[in-house]
Order: C-alpha cells, then structure tokens, then sequence
C-alpha cells in the first residue's frame, strides 16, 4: 500500500522533472509549441512506454492513468512561460533535471518489472531503458547520437543502481528503502560523472 | 455496420496515398526498389502500427489483414512505374498527399482508440500518431529531423482535428460524421498551413 | 524436437555473431564499453524483439530466455578483449558476420511467424524485419542512415531467401531442410552482392 503511494508519487514527479527538461531541450532548438509538447511527451513518457510494451502489460501507463498526459502538458505550459517571462536559466538546470529523472525512472522501472516477475537481469535492463529511453528517443526525433553513446557516465550509473538495489533485496530492507538507496546511488553517481567530466576509456578499432 | 466499411474504404485510401508518398520520397532520396517499398511500408503503416501496439490489440492489423500489404505493394509498382515512364510531377503532389494521408489517419486512429474504450483525450493523441507516426518513422529512416518538430502547423492540425470530432461527440451527428467533419477540418487546415506557411512562434531559450 | 533445438542454437549463434558486430560498430566509432553493450544488444536482439511485439507474443523472447542478454554480454566482453590484445581484425569481418546474422535471423523470423498461425507473406516480412531490424537501430542509435536504405542488395537477399523457404514448403521437404536452405541462399546472395557491389538501379524523381 505504502509502496505503491511512494512510487506513484516520484513516477508523477519524474515525468514533470523530465518533461522541463524536454521544454529546455526543445527551446534550444528554437521549435514551436507542438515540437516541445512531442520532446516532452517523448522523454516524459517514452522509457516507460518501451519498457510496458516490452513487459506486455494490459494497459500501457499513461493510457490507463491520463494523469501523466496532464502532468506533461502542466509542465511545458509552465516551462514556456517561464522562459518567456522570467527568462533567466541556470546552465546546469538540464543536466540536473535530467539526472534526477533517470535517477527515477530506474526505480520505477526496476520495480514495474519485479511486478511482472521477471529476473533481475531483466529489472536491471528495463529500469535503465524506463531511465534512459525517453531521452533517446529524444535524441533521436531531435536528429541527435544519443547521449546514452557518447556522453560521461549515464547509463552506466543505472546498472550500478540497478545492481545495489539486487544487492539489497538480499537484506531485510524493504524493496521501497533499496529502491530509494539505488536511485540515491544513481543520481549522486550521474551528477558526479557531470561535474568531474567521468567517463569510460573509449574502445578503438 | 455502414461504419465499417465506410472506415474500411477511408482506410485503404488513407494506406495508398501514404504509400505513394513514400515512393516520392525515396526517388527523391536515389534510392532503389526495396527503399522505396521500405519507406513506403513505413509511411503507410507505421502510425497505425504504434497505435496498435499502444492499444494492445490481439493482433496489429496488417497481420490480421494482408490487403494493406498488397496495397502498399501496388503503390509502389504504380508510382516507380509513373515516375520512369511518365516522369512528369507536380510539385505539389508530394505535400498534398502527405496532407489527405495525415487527415484519413486521424480519423481512423481516433475511432479505433475509442473503440478500445479509451478516453477522448487518448483517443486524440492516437488519432494524431496514426496520422503523424508513418511520416516519423520515414523521416528518421532517411536520415532527416521529421517534419512534425519543424515545418508549419502539421501536428497541430490532427490536433484541431481532433478536439473538432470530441466536440461533435456531444450533438446529436452520428460519430461517423463527426469523423468526416474532424478529418476535412484537418485536411483544410494543413491545405491552409502550406498554401500560407503558417506555423506557431517559436520558443527560445 | 529436433526442430527446436536446431533452431534454438541458430538463434544463439546468430545472436553472437550480431552481438560481435555490433563490437566492432561501436570500435569503429570511438564508444566505450556500455556503449558497445549498447550497441550489440541493439543489433543482437532488436529485430527479434521488434518481431515479437509485432507478433505480440507471450513474453518478449530475451525475457523469457536470458541466455541472449548472457551471450551478448560474453559476445562484448571477448569482443573487447580481442580487439584489445590480438588487435588485428581483417576489414571483411564485419560484413561477414553481418550477413551471417542477416541469413540466420531471417529463418527464424521465418519460423517464428509462421509459429503464431501468420500467412506467408507476413512470414517473409516479419523474417526480414527480425533480418535487418537490429542493423536499422543499429544505424539510427549511431546517427547513420540505415544501410538497408543505402547499400547493395541487403533487404532483397531476405526476401528472396523467404521466397525460397515458401517454394519449399509445397515440396516434401520437411521445414528445418526448407529454413536451411532458405538461410543459405539469403547468405550466399548476400556474400555476392557484397564481393560484386550488386545493386539495384535507383529510382530517380
């Protein structure tokens, strides 16, 4: 009951974070307001919407609980008009949004896919796609290579979430703590990766 | 039972005059035979195969009905066969067709998701992916950032589309009509958009 | 029972064999190891599981089965070593092993389909999706315009291939011969159209 109360409420709180952060994208791009509602719909909800259609659930979320359609929407009126009233933003606004909503998104998807009794490789592989998903597809529709291929640590810190919280299920923490300890684990892990620039040695041909 | 095959008869329209957008596409673009059946599948057919995918039908409906391959094939005969022997166009073609295509498939996808009991907003935002989706899917297959984030009022009309056949839900027109009504609305206003580069402000950062 | 196995260690074969390419993709553009993962699970799984929700199968086939996520993560890890320590590579293996995969996952796309009680020509389409799907995420997650728009015969060879496999099934031949042989003539026309730059003429506008 708990659970589902908490996890509810950081899925609504992920979709506005990321949704802003669609808003910022789009902007930079100079798109009009349909090209924002798309970026933002997409990253908002795109991870989650793979990893539904791959779990095969009933209803895919946001056409079972119109909620997300009107939380996105909500954000990228308010995030126009921010822009265009108070116009002022901080540089790293983005890359914060957007590591707190990977930072969700990989427990919330790690968690959606324990529902559905898969492994743990799976929840693992799913909650990073919830994590990193919505900003591919943004990439993508933005004509962009993916972050996901060429930045610091990003995906990367979803595994390492996704393995601390398996490591906790082995403890008598509820699933609720590890998950909240493993998206803790991911966000300070992204948002060091930012700042000091930290990245893997790239493989050569 | 008239709907039916009224939606039917609008449907493989809607494939065909995709279809053949496609093939202009792809000549323009030098490709060979299989771009060109590639591109043109894509456009004709994946809109509604996202849709599908989205509403969790029991089976995506080409698969269960082959006629629209064998459309889109037709197509793709029809129009190489025109370009090379004929090889006359009219400029306009291209944006015309992509324009009569876009409104048939917010038509057809907005009464599919209704029949899957969605909500009239669900049913607008899969209405306007059927319409939107195949010309996506073309655009980032051949390597362009797609028209729905750049060029002028494109998703908005299926929106507009959209909230016209919601509105009309609540008189006393049968739903086929109002879906007529929705899709002319549609067609007119990108017919509209073309003609006078109409497009939204663009948002800045 | 004899089928299955023999299809069942095709599929791991050329799961590695797409797996390894996907490597030396990623090499080739300076990734780091997630995003070689990346990468060859793209290439490895993506068109199976394209199939699969297009088919909307039970479970998703790597979730059911975890062995292709363990035999892509060894596929990566030899892969790097190799290109680490032996670091010599003849330039043809790669599309080598592409049309290895290409052959492979034809026929058991081929299968598959026909499997969920499809008509031949969803057959045909649905083995040259799962064929050519993982190399078009492939090329699209890396910011290139998908091969199977650009090259030499490379979708057609899947085709033709399943226009075999459907020959043979009016023949007494039993389905594993039929699939073998369909395989084969896809590779070897693959093999060709590579040595020889066989294409087809390109349509122009």
């Amino acid at each position: 009951m708990h659970n589902e109360s908490l996890i509810y409420g950081l899925d609504i709180f992920g979709t506005m974070i990321f949704a802003f952060s669609g808003v910022l994208v789009a902007a930079r791009k100079h798109m009009d307001f349909i090209g924002v509602l798309v970026l933002s719909a997409a990253v908002a909800v795109g991870g989650g919407t793979v990893r539904d259609l791959l779990l095969r659930v009933d209803q895919i979320f946001w056409i079972a609980d119109n909620t997300y359609i009107y939380v996105i929407l909500a954000s990228c009126v308010v995030g126009v008009l921010w822009l265009k009233w108070i116009n002022y933003l901080d540089r790293r606004l983005l890359p914060v949004c957007d590591a707190i909503g990977l930072a969700v998104f990989l427990g919330i998807g790690f968690n959606k896919a324990l529902m559905y009794n898969t492994s743990y490789t799976v929840a693992i592989i799913l909650g990073t796609m919830t994590g990193v998903g919505g900003g591919i597809i943004r990439d993508i529709l933005s004509g962009e290579v993916p972050t996901v291929l060429k930045k610091e640590f990003y995906a990367s810190t979803c595994l390492v979430g996704g393995l601390v919280i398996v490591g906790l299920e082995y403890t008598s923490l509820t699933r609720d703590t590890s998950l909240i300890i493993g998206m803790m684990v991911t966000l300070i892990a992204r948002l060091c990766a930012i700042k000091y620039s930290l990245r893997l040695p790239e493989i050569k041909l």
